[in-house]
């Protein structure tokens, strides 16, 4: 691209982090703009922006040895398993150490982003302000729109998506109550576990309709996701088939915790990571049930027929990939469906690049530090992807592939093997991307050299 | 005996209650005398006598197929961890089935059991009256007598022994404190990890002297203990060396969770069967100290050097063998040491039984349930033991090998394996003591017949 094109960052939570870092070690010139007025995103516990899901006794689900950014280790000191508050002191010193703060326009969010005739964008931000960018990198996060089911039927008491809980008082009194929350991911099982501890009187049951495998956070006193880290050596449907019983193993068939068969194989789906609820079920502080089949009053039918009342239903039912500041005709995600090549790239559009859009196994922290070494090898001009035409055939087979082995839902899509897809990029992507960048040049950005001519500089 | 002896039962508990079913099947008349108003004893939540030690979340740390006793099997839709909710339910349908409420008088606690110039027993009640009785079982219980540690110090904050803990509220508010949980048997670890929830906001802190085995409630997707059950098949020395690394391999070195080496093998001393105290550690949630050193104000000083303040100690320190009823002098259990043949007689008091007396791992139920058909054989008249002299020896020689086997610590006398102690009461002790029943006849105790020859019947 010869001189790198200007870039706007949209977001500050761990793939902007990651993306200002990487593109500032490319040399290439951006400006991130965040409306919150801390850096974190989903990270930073009740930010300002709203935009949080933690809940107050939130843990990450993976242990700090693979959660750790490679760029920058965690502190020794920190417990296997960080809460949310050490989280965010890491994702402050990361800032802190690359200088990354400086480059953020804080409490000044990306309101409207419109890619200009021919290429090249015009960012309109919270504070009324136009500017001009050549590239566009997006990192707005997916775990901050709750989705919620659409049962039939009404309910008359209170519901809460899993977005908003806080903690047993907060945002709802959840003390003495018939609660029901329905989902099995991490957030059900912790939210779940939290509120059927007999201290807090209430009784809980928890409704899942694909079930899940449940895996302890330890093994053999250690961390599980330890295990994970052989795959990557292992051909995927190798890989399933090898430990496609090792959450039987560890945990026991799901049924004897009154729990549905999930609908897909171990690793098919996110799985859920809980020493917690497997007790709490085996203990009956909670139970479970299948699908919700309707709601009516105070009364919820479930699809085996059982029925029962309830005060509350908290929602831990996901998250909707959504970007405010696009025209949803330019690009949207309708059931989460954002098909992106290497989960980056959206091919045709040369000068957008997407980080942090996938259900990355088992973290989202060093995957979006990949892709965002890849955003900017691509936008600093040494990596060059394959042409639009072969981009999308491969995308196609990504898809093929992936819907061969990962569960088709809403909450599952875009499922990806952090180790797999680390070790094909750095194993495959950025060398062949290198070479074509070496043999063919970097990528012509259309739009910044139609307005490098016409001598309009970015902002 | 001939006619079988009258016979008083003290407190109706487990103990109380297996000894008054077993004494009733043998045909041993007898009479309860139970100081609360109703059955249970620890296991009554809220116990009007002030003896329950449970907390409101406390589930048994034995699975239920282990926990029931052999004549009444849980009911089928129990949990595999009943609560202590269920186990009283338990508990009153096993009283309910064998009519033992007739026999118990409620309200109506045992004061004082002196023995008689000679055998025999005047056993002096709440209400006043004084009753004669042949026989004496003393099933009171041994987790309601709080034992305090001796720190060198003072300490300044509020202190609590976990026998007075209910919840997090409850009798203290424990909430955005600075804890210390000095212990770690099942209920330090319990209270340590409900504590630590983030939910509460506290500082938690687990001191421990002598460390523990800490093993996961559920391996495999199994309850635990089903391990256990292969081991009365194993000679005990080789049980110690085959399951020695268990905890090791299940839950990993203690150290690497901050906690001091055990200073005994695996089931030298009671384990501590916990899910949650790892995972609260592991989290950061918890943090775990050396023994203490000294009080000092609000301060206390750990072996290691280090030092922290605090605003709550809560001792689960285990509690004392106490017999209120009698005189020091004649029966008591100094620094918990009890020597008793099969953990049943005392070598010279022919008319004394006592039953769960003992701790027994994996759980007391069966084991108490045990002891009362010995007892009952014994006060039937078709099991006699052998001759004092005896059974002081093989006492001895018990004492000797269990003191090999398990940690000497006053939390720690009196351990007992159930199944090995199960094993042996059915297959060599019963059978023994039915053959010299038979040969030499019943045991004639020396009060009861010098009563009746004088022609003093029993109430």
């Amino acid at each position: 691209m010869g001189e790198a094109p200007t870039t706007c960052v949209i977001g500050a939570g761990i793939s902007g982090l990651t993306a200002g870092k990487a593109l500032a070690d490319a040399g290439v010139p951006y400006a991130c703009f965040e409306e919150s007025d801390r850096i974190g995103g989903n990270w930073a516990f009740g930010n300002p922006n709203g935009k949080s899901s933690a809940y107050r006794s939130l843990h990450i689900d993976t242990s700090k040895a693979l959660l750790s950014f490679r760029d920058h280790p965690m502190p020794d000191d920190y417990p296997d398993f960080p809460h949310h508050t050490e989280i965010k002191r890491y994702l402050d010193s990361y800032a802190e150490r690359f200088g990354l703060t400086e480059r953020i326009h804080f409490e000044n969010g990306v309101e409207r982003a419109e890619r200009l005739e021919g290429g090249g964008w015009r960012i309109t931000t919270q504070d009324g302000e136009a500017r001009l960018f050549d590239a566009l990198v997006v990192a707005n996060g997916h775990h901050w729109d709750p989705r919620m089911p659409d049962f039939p039927g009404t309910f008359e008491g209170e519901q809460l998506h899993s977005h908003h809980y806080v903690d047993p008082e907060t945002p709802l009194d959840l003390r003495g109550r018939r609660i029901l929350v329905v989902g099995i991911g991490n957030s059900a099982s912790d939210i779940a576990s939290e509120l059927s501890q007999k201290t807090h009187r209430n009784e809980v049951t928890i409704s899942t309709r694909s079930g899940a495998w449940i895996v302890p956070k330890y093994v053999f006193g250690m961390p599980v996701d330890r295990i994970a880290r052989t795959l990557p050596y292992v051909p995927l449907s190798w890989q399933r088939r090898a430990v496609r019983h090792l959450p039987r193993l560890l945990s026991g068939r799901p049924e004897r915790y009154g729990l549905p068969t999930p609908n897909h194989h171990f690793l098919e789906a996110h799985p859920t990571t809980s020493s917690e609820l497997l007790l709490r079920l085996g203990s009956g502080d909670a139970r479970a049930k299948p699908d919700v089949a309707r709601l009516d009053g105070r009364r919820v039918e479930f699809v085996d027929g059982t029925s029962d009342e309830f005060d509350v239903i908290i929602h831990a039912t996901g998250y909707a990939i959504t970007f405010p500041f696009f025209d949803e005709a330019f690009l949207s995600a309708p059931d989460n469906r954002l098909p992106l090549y290497k989960r980056l790239f959206r091919p045709g559009i040369d000068d957008l690049v997407l980080i942090g859009f996938a259900q990355a196994v088992p973290t989202l922290f060093p995957f979006v530090e990949t892709q965002s070494k890849i955003a900017a090898a691509y936008l600093g001009g040494t990596y060059r992807p394959p042409d639009e035409r072969e981009m999308r055939r491969r995308l196609a087979a990504d898809e093929a592939r992936m819907n061969a082995h990962f569960v088709r839902s809403a909450r599952h899509t875009q499922q990806v093997d952090f180790f797999t897809y680390d070790r094909e990029a750095h194993r495959k992507e950025l060398p062949e991307g290198r070479r074509r960048a070496a043999a063919l040049g970097p990528v012509r950005l259309a739009g910044r050299a139609a307005r490098h001519a016409a001598g309009a500089g970015a902002a």
